[in-house]
């Protein structure tokens, strides 16, 4: 099968991360194919940036060469929706995802993410999936997006400790990484946790192998059937139905 | 004050129009400016639109001229969180600003709008917002979002019927009109449905020339602190920060 | 307009407190007209007390000259749904225009009030209104509600501290005052504290003048239509429909 | 031990009848206190009523000779914070009696009441006590209050046709009675459907003498704690504290 | 009346414990019963013993000999619903009963419970019965359940200090014991602490008697219906319907 | 990989048609060894069926030889809990699953299930898991479940009328199969339906291979650590820790 993900930042250097974390959790015959947006913010560290970045998750869906599944690899799940209307490939998440699977490992699960003025996202998103009892807390480190990248030891010892107060203060029993450019440190953090530890790119990649195995796509009944025929105005305009 | 007036999709029929729905009910005072993207949808009518139109709602208030509150007008409300962090004066969107209004003359109200694939969008606002007990039902009546312009009387009938069997089956005492297209039509359906009826583009004003008499504006602390600076790429280069 | 606002206590100075915050803030084209019960208690400290008032509240706007809105003066918003079925005019409680004005500036806001016995009265209504989770805490400060008629520095003082720790505790963007007697002590409050601070009875005023330029009033359909014929004894004779 | 029952409208006959249909249940060491407001509505189908009735209810708590539990004898439980404040007796209303009662007895429950207008009321009282999910649907027959004093077959024949609708649609396993005067139907409509039927006035009755038994009385820690010293003006000064 | 009670674990001295509780607070009419199954563990303090005590008092109630009312004395209320759809005979929880007594007399409750591990269980509970509002707080001990059996003066003083904690912290008016064991210690913390304590084994007595009284019994209509015609299998034989 | 699928009820014909449903869509390299409890009813059909079942459950995890993942394969999810304290694989409910799976694919899904008795036992579990908002009605066919063995056009019939009415009346975009013994139907009915159609048990398996491909187990922190050591009595002494 063919997995589009789609980082919804316009770093280079990020979507070749996140393409890496995709591969190595994904099955033999799965193959990877990342992209990014044509335009929008190098990292997503708010409202602003992420309204910014839906639409380039939009764009890219729209104009993409056939796929068996997409995964939207930003923890805001950004243009999620307009995604799923756009094809009838199965489309996860990986807020989405991660929430999911930390909900079969545990009664309880905590966040802990990259800026505390994003944590808002994640609590918005948490209630729209219906999350907002299984998760007991959201929780900021004010690491920059981009400071992740480097993978310093200093980022996981500072989100190490930020997940064992949480799991400790909040009663959880698994933490959920709050960004897709936290996926390289998720083994090193488990190792450290002694919980399950749950980066949302590879939980996206298995379960979106899961669906498509299974024939199941996004439902082209009801408010995800395919956009009306409809003319868009100018940079967008290849972008109509 | 001078009011900035976005209408998220890229109709200028329907810019004039709500620009006069607005300018009918705005204080002597107050000067409407009503803008429309660069780009996107002729109409919204799903989540695919919706995405592209809310990028171009952060366009328009990232490029705009001072002002001192800024409408939404669009019954998703797209782009309302990008909005209200790049800019210090109050955002209302026309869903949000109805949806208020409703609840402060009635225990309950229902939403009458476009097509029924859009009603699900309103659900989601209408949980997000806290409205989720005080809304009794949202109604689809599959008037197409441009067939309003021609404001034929099939609509005003069409949207009636649609009221009547919603305030007698939810056992509601009020009417939200779901579309800024309805607008026009506000004050025939109050004359014949006898309850208040609420188009979202008047309500929004009235409470953004409230608050911004009273200096309320965005907070600009928390998550709608202004955006941190980041490159944009792209076509959207010029709304980097 | 005329806007009748009724100080739902019985000190007088009370009334003629919130009579000037109200008129601060009003259009020139509104009348404020400040009444206060005949009966009942000195101030509102607890639910015996607000019950009583509502009644008086009850008993104002029912014997009350014709008016085009009502604001009811009191953080419990007693008797809001008694004067909405007593009248066509809009009828706004404090606290409930508070916490939809906060909510238009803010993801979450925090409330601070006076007599920690109080809160559980706020947050029933924010459970009551659907704000409960934009309301991010409610706070008590224990300063007796007649205390701040004397409106002195050490009161200020202790709200702004109190405020302090609930935007950082609760992480919100705005502070809710959480009683009429705060009016005076809000502009001070928005100075020290750099976010939007928030007295109800200004945002009843406007949000009453807004829906009453709309034209929109309580609804006569449904449980706000009006009494049924009864027959009431004793002191309420005058009151009966 | 000692009960107080209090019959918030002013309407004799009923009162008798509540006193009536508590003795008919009550323990043989109980002894049953009728009493009712000296003032306010001859019966409470709305709001407006409602409030007054609630002073009337604190007024009688406030006045009472020495007692061991207080029962609030109509659907709406009003007054019933305010009685709690002001005693450390134990204080039930019927409409919350009845929902325990019915949760205890099946997963999902019906409300039967009188005036459809008064639908709301139950609503905003299931939500307040958290029984939302537990109810499946609140029913109006729109019989009059005072129409049930004579108890007409006519009545009941109607009341049991709603609940046997509502058991069908709501999937429902007990029926709640939603008003004080249907207290005298309860056997008989409990033969006719062959499900639980809930009558409040005897459920109350109970619950207070089993919590009466445990000394189990209101709380005088926290907002139900003794009411702060005050002064009352008008009619209401013999209530103050 | 024939009062069952069901210790779900498999300990005499627990058993023993409960129904001496049981009669301090039965009325002089009330014959107490008391059982445990005949298989299981020997207290419950996780999901796995409370899913095989379930199934014991689902073997109790299957094969006890008539009775008139039925209460589960475990904390997590296990096998509930079986019990229900097992007899005609009101059937109470432990739980539901302390959660039921605690919200007619504080407008908040905490509660204090044994193991941390199982505070969950409670939380659950909460939950599905609609109190998660009207609890503020479970609190662990970290005192195992059989320790509580030697009633040490140590234990009394532990769980007063962590109750007097969460009436602080949680705002609460009263206290639930989250345990049966802890039926015996109620008096002495109910006059240390001078707030409502409410131990579920009293609670659930009285109510039980109450319902009796009323003639309500579990509803046979619905999901509560006796079970339909099935074999069962091994061990589980005579439990068949 | 070895993935132990466990029916919770008795029927032999049951698990190996479980059995069957779960290899058609297990990877290649996923041993799949279904079992079934030593003890129980024959078929799953109400709360007491399912609480023995559930104790059914736990004995068939407690006992198992080792094993990397989990599925119980009852629609009700009995003994998810206590399943997950014995084992530190990952466990899935079919129910969970398929609630899961549904929310990916579509913003709104219906249950069609067998007994309308067990509608509420669904309910209890979409409100349990979060899915209570995404789940828009739950529907009883009363096709007995052993009926369902046989597999008869009959059946395929009754469901695919049902799930149409589910569409259309609750404006969903899925359908979710409430019943294991509907594996077998899912193809027919997708191909019928035209919409995704969803069997928790393929469901199930894949995304129980997709968590042990990650090495995601359940949570060894908090109330899913293994149990504490305890002596069980009777026929459970062989199930102590």
């Amino acid at each position: 099968m063919k997995l589009l993900i789609i980082n919804p930042n316009t770093s280079t250097a990020m979507t070749t991360g996140i393409a890496a974390a995709a591969r190595q959790v994904a099955a033999a015959d799965t193959r990877i194919v990342a992209v990014q947006p044509s335009f929008g913010p190098l990292s997503i560290e708010g409202h602003f940036d992420e309204t910014i970045a839906a639409a380039g998750v939009a764009e890219q869906v729209r104009l993409a060469a056939p796929h068996d599944a997409v995964v939207i690899a930003c923890f805001g799940d950004p243009g999620l929706d307009a995604a799923r209307e756009a094809t009838r490939a199965p489309v996860l998440g990986i807020a989405e995802a991660a929430f999911h699977a930390a909900s079969f490992v545990a009664t309880g699960f905590s966040v802990v993410t990259t800026m505390t003025r994003t944590c808002v996202i994640a609590e918005h998103l948490l209630h729209r999936y219906g999350f907002e009892r299984r998760c007991r807390g959201v929780h900021g480190t004010d690491i920059p997006v981009l400071a992740l990248e480097d993978g310093g030891a200093g980022c996981v010892d500072q989100i190490e400790a930020a997940a064992r107060e949480a799991l400790s203060r909040d009663r959880s029993g698994a933490i959920v990484l709050g960004c897709a450019g936290m996926a390289a440190l998720c083994a090193e953090l488990t190792r450290r946790l002694g919980v399950p530890v749950i980066d949302g790119v590879a939980a996206a990649v298995k379960f979106a192998e899961g669906l498509a195995a299974l024939g199941l796509g996004t439902s082209q009944h009801g408010d995800y059937a395919p956009p009306l025929p409809k003319t868009y105005a100018g940079w967008a305009a290849p972008l109509g139905w």
